[in-house]
Formats: structure tokens, C-alpha cells, sequence
């Protein structure tokens, strides 16, 4: 776990959310990106040595869609920068962490990613991130 | 808005809390901290830049007692560090936020705090925070 990479927060109308965070963090978004295979399409706003990346869903079938449904709009995960995500995958299992995908898959903003299971930790949504080369 | 000072998450016993935390981010908590007038206990990780707050209520009136009944476990809110916590209020005024404390408050760890209100921040309950010198 190198630092947080960046938070991602569930939200129902990209535009309207990228307005409103650029209000609150005094700039704007500086990617849009869409992911098909997560039925997502997401914003990315620098914050510091983080960012901040804002989700909405485009399909129904989507993680999003399911999360505003249950919880509505807000924090969805934390991510965390690591340098090798299959070793650090094997090590918290080896903690006792459920990891959602044991093999890495490919997720927004050039990365492998892999997600451990809130009832694990504590409630938070963890994913693990890796920078692809 | 400098960076993202910490991320608070509501957890319902500090201590399972700091063993699953130390055993997720690689190393321990550096410090506890109760915060007698939020009816809260608190440790501090670092991580990278940031650091993580975990939050257990030492009473049934604390805002995490009552989080934690609602929403169970999990992340209760992103604080940002800023250079001028009472101009950042207005600020965010300006902008349509709604500021829960127009005047700050004394929070954990030596800073003067201000909470914006989630409904209008998509969900995402947001501190601002302000080293006291």
C-alpha cells in the first residue's frame, strides 16, 4: 500500500457532479473516461497527491446503479496505489481479506485492479491499484 | 482546498478496528485521540500523505453512534486541509454549499474544523480542516 490513489464516489448525473465538485474544489475535471466493461463512465479531478474520481453508471446492471439504488449517491471506494497487486493480493489474503478478484482486471485510468470485500474491512470498499506499464 | 487530509471512517470498536486497519495498511496506528466534546475516540494512521481516521462513539449522542445505527460501519467523511478555514467558508457559501458550522470548531489533531452538509455535496459528508498554530 503505497498511498491513497484516490477516492471514488458514486454519482446519478456526471455533468451536473462534475460542476459541483469543480465548485467545491476550485477546478475543473481534467479526463472523462469511459469503462464498458464496468458499465460505468467516470470524471477524474486532481486533489493534491490524490484524486478524486466520480462514477455514474451506464447501465443498470452496474455496481453504480446498484449502489445509488441501495445507498444513494456518495463515497464508493477508496483506492490504494501499489507496486505489485498480485503480491500484495496473496499478502492480505494471507491477512484474512476477502479478495473480490483474484486475478487483476483492468479498470479506468490505465490500471489493474482488484477489489477486497467491505465485510472484511470494516465496511469500506477497498480496491488495490497498479499502475499498468 | 490543499489536498485530502484524512479520510474518517465510523468503526463500532477502535481496537478490532486498529488490528484490521494495521494489518490492511502494513502498519500501525500512531496515535489515539478522544475528542470529548464529539463524544468520539479516535486513532490516526498515516498513509502516504494522507492519513486515515478511524472514529468509535464513547456515547449513544455522538453523530457516529447515530451514523453507524443508520449506515452501519464504514467511511463517514473526507476532511480537506485548507490554508484559511474561515475565507474557504464564505467560499463555499458563495458557491451554494451549506456550511454546518459557520463558525469553526475545535476537532482531533490540533485542528479548527467545519463540516459542509452531504445534501449538497453528493452525498459526501466533507470537512474542512485548519492546523491551529
Amino acid at each position: 500500500m503505497k498511498k491513497i490513489e484516490h477516492i471514488g464516489i458514486a454519482v446519478k448525473d456526471l455533468e451536473v457532479s462534475n460542476t459541483l465538485f469543480a465548485a467545491l474544489l476550485g477546478k475543473p475535471h481534467y479526463k472523462i473516461e469511459e469503462v464498458a466493461s464496468e458499465n460505468v463512465k467516470t470524471s477524474f479531478f486532481e486533489s493534491g497527491p490524490n484524486k478524486i474520481e466520480l462514477l455514474q453508471a451506464t447501465s443498470s446492471e452496474s455496481a453504480i446503479a446498484k449502489f445509488i439504488d441501495k445507498k444513494g449517491e456518495g463515497i464508493h471506494h477508496i483506492a490504494f496505489a501499489v507496486s505489485d497487486i498480485k503480491a500484495e493480493i496473496k499478502r492480505l489474503q494471507n491477512e484474512g481479506f476477502i479478495v473480490l478478484n483474484e486475478v487483476p482486471k483492468k479498470g479506468a485510468d490505465n490500471k489493474l485492479v482488484a477489489f477486497l470485500h467491505p465485510k472484511s474491512t470494516n465496511g469500506v470498499l477497498i480496491e488495490l491499484c497498479q499502475e499498468i506499464d
